[in-house]
């Protein structure tokens, strides 16, 4: 069996929009997803951060997950999120998705104890590759280290990549510190998606697959086509396309990205669930919400279509 | 319906036994829990974070909290941790916790997104009571922002009191931080439990309710003499009992903790799997822990009788 070639361009953390009694919102999922990977995601990575993943309960993501599947979207534009903090659980979840056909899954550090050291990392994911026992399996490590609490050293990665080669294919680098993107990208033969646009054309320079980045939610088609600039050998292009996308970011990210995205949504959609949140997160205001709409339509010309 | 009386004492979080494929030691577990009883605990608080709970499944927290019922451990006694990072999965445990009678649960704020508004924790609270829909409900709130990376603001657990007083009853305090405790235990009508033994005495004199202490694992009978000197009025003795566990509770601290206790019952019960954790914790090894318990000896003239 040949490994499946690692998706190549922009990935979305899919939003995982809540009815109003916080239950979640399937017809906006689906719609949403199709949204994503119509405005140019090559594939979607439901339940990262950005999706509230760790908001929403095991049964839920699972059942999202065949949701998806069953609503067309092929399991191999998928690399979900299942890392949890226990062994138990985050194997059930990987199985499933391993079951369900995904391209891969993107596996956090277990998240709760801190401090804790890099051979017992190690041993966690030994043992969900063992647990799992499905030779479909294909990991990409979820480095974040400022939201989860626990990151993943270069060191370990390498390890881990040498160790289990057709398992832990790549890793998504949220932690937004180039020297620690640049020493991933040094690792032969690992697949590397930076967790922002930001670094984007530097990253492609150094062998970047592409980007899973939060703001492919609605900016999926202005990252793409930096990707599809650069690999049609149109640098100076692809270049000047990144700046723009650059300072797009750089003005959502000034908000809280969750709520600030699922608010655009809204507003754009006319569909008011979009900007439901579940706690410890918060709405964003409309007024605050208009504010920000208006500034990207000032700035960038932009006009979400939803 | 009255409120039942919060449990006046010493509360083990127990630790958590593992077989050598790491599945949870049944045997040992029940055995634990009993005798920490006899030891002097007034009560126990499965999976906390000393118990390695967020590295064990929701299905196998609730087996377990079965089996302590099953094996003739009053649930009356017991106020198990429920406190994972989403809702559906919280309300699921939280509910099975009070359906089997559970004199409380022990619940940590959502702990994945950092930096959350005190009104995200406030919701997350108030829907996991609506959620949980049973009138029996008492919570104990489980501030430990050292390990969890999120806390619960003495404004915000003051609230929670206020607006559900029969119902978010009281807290453990294991930051560690007196200032914090104190402002806690100003708070009329709270049961107050410091997450150690350090700071017993002051919290005793303050209205404190006992103590939920990971190093009640090994050291119930200090503590817990401690508590009943005081409450027999001799607090002379009381503060003379202080001075040895604090001393105890500090070199204990000064390792890993939960693996130093593990090791230091594996060498006093000639069990090998009490040494075992699951990842991302490491196991203390023979020689570390024999040095440990030599030290414990030499000081103390403790020795773990198991």
């Amino acid at each position: 069996m040949t490994a499946p070639k690692p998706l190549r361009g922009v990935i979305a953390p899919t939003l995982t929009p809540f009815n109003d009694d916080l239950s979640i919102a399937e017809d906006l999922y689906i719609a949403h997803a199709r949204r994503c990977l119509a405005d140019g995601c090559v594939g979607l990575a439901p339940f990262g951060t950005t999706s509230e993943a760790q908001s929403v309960g095991i049964e839920e993501r699972m059942e999202m997950l065949e949701a998806l599947t069953a609503a067309g979207i092929a399991a191999s534009k998928l690399i979900p999120g299942t890392g949890l903090t226990s062994l138990p659980d985050t194997i059930r979840l990987t199985r499933h998705a391993v079951e369900q056909g995904c391209a891969g899954v993107l596996v956090l550090p277990p998240f709760y104890y801190k401090d804790v050291p890099d051979d017992g990392l190690y041993d966690y994911f030994r043992r969900l590759i063992d647990g799992v026992g499905d030779g479909r399996l294909r990991i990409y490590l979820y480095h974040i280290p400022q939201v989860a609490g626990v990151g993943l050293p270069v060191a370990l990665v390498r390890r881990l990549h040498a160790d289990f080669p057709g398992t832990v294919v790549g890793i998504k680098d949220s932690s937004g510190d180039w020297e620690n993107t640049a020493a991933l990208l040094a690792i032969e033969g690992l697949v590397v998606y930076p967790g922002s646009e930001l670094p984007l054309m530097a990253a492609l320079e150094l062998g970047a697959m592409g980007s899973i980045s939060a703001t492919a939610n609605i900016n999926a088609a202005g990252i793409g086509e930096v990707i599809r600039l650069f690999d049609a050998g149109d640098k100076a292009a692809a270049a000047a396309r990144h700046e723009a996308v650059k300072k797009f970011r750089l003005t959502v990210q000034g908000y809280a990205p969750i709520p600030a995205q699922k608010r655009l949504l809204a507003l754009a959609s006319g569909e008011a669930r979009w900007a439901n949140t579940r706690p410890p997160l918060l709405p964003m205001s409309v007024a605050e919400g208009q504010a920000l709409a208006d500034r990207l339509a000032g700035e960038f010309g932009f006009r979400l279509a939803a």
